[in-house]
């Protein structure tokens, strides 16, 4: 499982609507729905006959909005997103997304799920012209691209801005009068399109399509950017590179309930539980999987042994953020705030335990402890993905090869570490099976190969 | 599923301790624990040396209480209390506990987990003799009765005031210098007693031992009265009749990882699916279960059936209060807050749905028709519970017959009332199984035979 | 001036209103009059047809109140209060009034200005008779002796418990179809009553009249209840003693446009100024006032003594409750969060400061070390009222004779100590004249003679 | 009296300390000070070796900010602000000062008070070379200038961006170790140098020198910009124009207390209400003020003509935003939220009413209706301002020239529109003498004559 500090990840949806009926109110529980993408901030901007208006700001959706904003943020044309708070945690509030920005051409306002490489580079270049910057966010740079391209016209100003960027991502734009949606040329980062009557969602992924009431109609394609407007839809660039998406929406990011690129995840993930059985079997009493992101691939493993499948590990299902720390005493007792054993299934078993990854290694070693506290016989660990030993610069934020555990140990050394009776990983191969092609996917955290480098 | 309406509950937690120096801390994760016995209000009284100061508000745990609460509520005794909110939500504030009062002897804090039945009885009574009520609280009931036998000490007048008491309950009290906990005869609810190093815990819930990292010493016996205080913890009464725990604690109230009077109601629901397998067997594709409720006696039913068992509907994680409702068109689009079916695995199946319990019907009458729409080729709902028949008057506030839809219709209807392919119940004798004793439970919901009658 | 702590204050209003229409507010605004009597809780409780509903919360009128409550308070009566929070800071929550108890007659809300000296012997009576407590206020002593005298009807009732109690009082209750106010025998707390259109109000100063645009129509007599239903109004009680109305309400509490029992506080307080300047006249350069008790007072004075008004001390007109506090240092260096003295007026000048009261000395001190630190060559401070000697048990809450400066120093020895060049007060006789009566006060803390003793 | 809305004003403040122990605190004192200069936002920035961090809301002073933020903010040197909203209320959070960026050279933070002319001319320009604005504040295009100046130093850079700009400003900047403040060739805006120990401090005015403790220095000459750094402060540029220091300053923005410009506000008020009592005289019993800003110079009218100064009109200390307004019947019946008549004063009464200004006319009309209605038997007005005839684009956002009232009709016709007996201004020869110089002023509201044109 990952830890929050690892993930760079959001998540992005614009609507285009035929009235200004129901626009924000689709587009919070369109958020609602991918809340799970990120947990930090929110935020919604809404245009009105080209007057933009937004409300953004720390916290859950079901926290941040209130009546009277839904009632200031009326219009046809909204782009939202949740997201991780990153980079610098002080300046929380100016990172929060959308950016909303006015410039030659009218109003323009972004949101962004993905990573610019070569960010860095380019805002040294802006700034050796000049521009000031506001915020850490990737989409400022976007922004101030397009407006340096702005004789063109916004379409066009656009192109040639992505041209300038490497990355990945799935940006949502909005203009006075249009709906602008790009995935990045391996289409690292998903997007979908929906339609509900006569109007267009796009979202990062098929859930929020089901939590409004929308139909999936398709995937944007990597590379391509697709405006929405009075007119209707169309393509206004394609050029895609081999798509790439990365291997850990299938394994982490996205909900199980999602299609991404036309694929289940919860398919994907019963599949991987399925492989890893049959690859790495091992004798026990019940399969059990860490909650929640190991639940459904101990699923499939359990199908596929024959060993009964069980609850091991209860959640507090009512945890948030809270201002009252456990004392060190507390601490030292085994004070458990998330998590608790369900003794019964573990004391005196051989216990299976799968999870979707181990990235720093710190997270399954608290668990295993649980486990053996309650007087687990054996502790049989199998992840659903294989050993992460490269540091993603793409959108995970994974930490310097020396914080993954398996950069720097074997298995053994690992199992050894974590103090289990045995740890096995999938295969990558069998991983791209259950995902249902060999090829199509990002691999580099597992194997250190990128499709784009590092700058 | 119970609906929210449907539910008088609470969770209770005492603690006596050595020193002052984290009670606070231990009562907070120890509420934590119990979140889920009641997500309304909650409260913490702390004793200084005679002075008990409380604070208390609507909210979750990790929502009402802050640092400077913290700060201020020091002490070595400490109750507190989750609760649903009931009866009269316009008055929410004051009906939240605990009760904090001063009479002759001192201050007086208490807690309540249960029904009064002779609650109005008794007001009534009070009420002729000049007394005035400030809530609608049962504690408050208790209390005045407490103060009116003032004469003697404060466990002589506790005694005399449960003489006159006749319902439900788990009660922790607080005097100035005393922890006291009284479980009512038929100890229709649940209290248990805990031990961290020198220190006493008493909670609803072996769940909240667990949180902060208590041992397990004992149930709190039916009719039992106990007292903490600097000489240790004894018994100072005990009459109690034929164990009547609350069958509900087992279906549905309590948490899985929690021991109720010995019994792990895991294993319980786990066996009672598997009863129901063999009670009413169906051929189908996929179990899968109700989240949460229905979900273990799901996986017990899929192990007996050898059908696999799959996940059929996700639930979001993040919902909470929120401000914004959908519109009626949105709602007519089927907008999906709280849920949403995982497709893939229903489309063309035959599904096996498994829930605790049916009591109005309307909950799953809408998850029925989610796996319909969602193209479920068959749906075979069980229930882990036998048909809830009668009203409860003692704890559970289920509405009267006329809305309990077992009470007015067969099975059969029922089944085609919710649009399914089949419909049964465990035997209450195959639940009885389950739950480890062939009585020593109240069956009222299910018999119409209360161990208490209604006033 | 007098401190914070030094003061037990609150303003009541109650309204008996024909329609529904906008009974809560013309509470609210009528409270907002009245917000210079206390700005520490607040709170309002409405009858809507026997049901009473309230709410009440710590802070200002204008904060506490949001839409929401105002939709949810709807009905025809109304009672509300603003006060100062004492005897318990800490339980400052659950002594916020109007206190709303059920009891054998229905529902009774009460607001109290004023205090039970016979309070404690009171309360340990009910206390033998097993009555419990839920706060420190006078308020629920009186609903427990109304409600033991529940035979009678509420009125008979009211008027037994009132022959119980000692102190001062301006009370308005609620019942389930009428609005009672009762003035204690001395009138020590001021009540009036005002009527707009068809409706009644109640309120403790004629400002709030003036605020909701109700016209005056009499004060309440002491010793007087009056009932108002939808029969109209009419007074069931009448046994006034002498009058003997608080001083400190002409010198201090009132607002400068109200009339207390027929005078004019401005005229009062200006006629003071007068008296005072011919009584101690001294030779100056300019007259100011302390801001804001002793501006009326200190134009009086200028007028009379025609040496020029001006304005020597400003006030920050937007100080609030901070979380900030200075640092020592800032504190050292003197830092000036209130008041900040005008230089221009004060440097090289013979300043006469004319104030209200004197009660510890601690404000005047710092006030005339402000005029000292600006340059004023001399100091002459001229007070309003007589040297305060005795502590008030009606109402004041002063300080024990020792806190009190002018129990222990002489003028001279207290000019002395608070750094100035003279030092002197208008007379009793003097302060009576302007008040318009030379008998018809309580003045006790001058003399030490009170109207009611102290328990 | 100015109408909120026709206002942009503003108060900043700027610190450079030897030491990171309380910046924070002498900052928020030193904006409570100025918090009559703006009462809708404020804004803190604190640069702790470079590293600039900041927070901002809407609210008061007292209202914004937090412990927490006060522990966040540690750092050597500050720039803060309060200020009114204005242009667009609904963006209202990102119109919220200090404007921090980063730009090629480090850490850039701007508070401003005033207003750029060529503001839109400006952002035009930087819009065609494909700048992005993020607000409608001139701070923004300010920064942007700078940025792009960005091959020089940043005090030459700034020096050039001065050169581009036309208005009024008080400026103050933070770069990563330098504070630096500019203020406009003209002066319009004022600024003052304080220091307390070996600290510098600048503000809008000297009474927030008093707030803190710190010692007046000298006024920023208009057209100076100063450096302080680690080695003291030293001006860097100086290009004067004859000072034209807005005129509404002395008349109504700055407090009583402070001096600007070297000149007493309370003297000035004072000689403008004795010059308006000898040109413009006439017979009454008392003479009275606007609250509170006709105060000050009725207190000097009534001292020339003799006639006694009298309160007429009582404020409500203890108004803040609410959502609860008043129904239609209640506006009818004169709900009175922040004044009221004091009858005894006006009753019968020939009253003589200063105010500072008559913008609209709508403030007095209503003003003279409560007196009338009070019983007033006549009401002479007298302005301590000539007629406003002209709008104001330098600061103070009068409305167009035909809603001001003294553009449109004589005085004649303003006292029967506003129901007086008899309306007066001061000369503007006569305010200039008050003012203390004949020239040095920026009079262009009153003649139409202005140091800068209009773009």
């Amino acid at each position: 499982m990952l830890n929050k500090e690892d993930i760079i990840l959001s998540g992005v949806v614009g609507i285009y609507s035929k009235d200004t009926n129901q626009v924000f109110q689709m587009m919070y529980y369109g958020l609602y729905g991918l809340q799970h993408r990120g947990q930090v901030s929110t935020g919604i901007a809404v245009n009105n006959n080209g007057f933009v208006d937004y409300f953004k700001d720390l916290g859950l959706v079901h926290e941040v909005y209130s009546k009277e904003v839904m009632e200031r943020l009326r219009g046809n044309i909204a782009i939202g997103q949740v997201r991780f708070a990153f980079r610098n945690e002080e300046k929380a509030m100016q990172n929060v997304e959308p950016l909303v920005v006015g410039y030659r051409k009218g109003a323009l306002a972004i949101v962004h799920d993905g990573k610019i490489v070569n960010f860095l580079k380019l805002r040294d270049q802006l700034e050796d012209n000049g521009i000031i910057f506001q915020s850490d966010l990737d989409s400022e740079v976007i922004a101030n691209l397009i407006a340096r391209y702005h004789k063109d016209d916004v379409e066009e100003a656009l192109i040639k801005a992505l041209e300038d960027i490497v990355g990945s991502y799935a940006l949502i734009m909005m203009t006075n009068d249009k709906l602008i949606a790009a995935r990045d040329p391996y289409g690292i980062k998903p997007l979908s399109l929906g339609k509900i009557k006569e109007d267009y969602i796009l979202a990062s992924e098929t859930c929020a399509f089901d939590t409004i009431g929308a139909e999936f109609v398709r995937d944007i394609k990597p590379g391509e950017i697709v405006v929405i407007d009075n007119k209707g839809i169309r393509t206004i660039y394609e050029k895609s590179k081999d798509r790439k998406l990365c291997l850990f929406e299938s394994i982490y990011f996205a909900r199980p309930d999602s299609k991404v690129d036309g694929r289940s995840i919860y398919l994907t993930r019963i599949e991987a539980g399925r492989i890893l059985a049959r690859e790495a079997p091992v004798d026990g009493d019940i399969v059990i999987g860490a909650p929640d992101s190991g639940i459904v691939a101990s699923i499939g493993y359990a199908e596929e042994s024959k060993i009964p499948y069980a609850e091991g590990i209860i959640k507090n299902r009512y945890v948030g953020r809270t201002f009252i720390q456990p004392t060190q005493e507390l601490r030292e007792q085994g004070v458990k705030i998330k998590l608790n054993v369900l003794k019964e299934n573990i004391e005196g078993k051989r216990i299976i335990l799968v999870d979707d990854s181990v990235v720093r290694g710190t997270t399954i070693k608290r668990t295993v402890k649980m486990l053996k506290d309650a007087g687990a016989k054996e502790v049989h660990v199998r992840i659903s993905s294989p050993p992460v030993k490269y540091p993603c610069h793409l959108g995970m934020d994974t930490p310097s090869s020396n914080h993954l555990i398996a950069s720097n140990l074997t298995s053994g050394e690992i199992a050894e570490e974590i103090g289990v009776d045995s740890l096995s990983y999938i295969s990558l191969k069998g991983l791209l099976e259950a995902a249902g092609e060999d090829n199509g996917f990002c691999q580099g955290c597992f194997t250190g190969k990128y499709p784009i480098l590092k700058y």
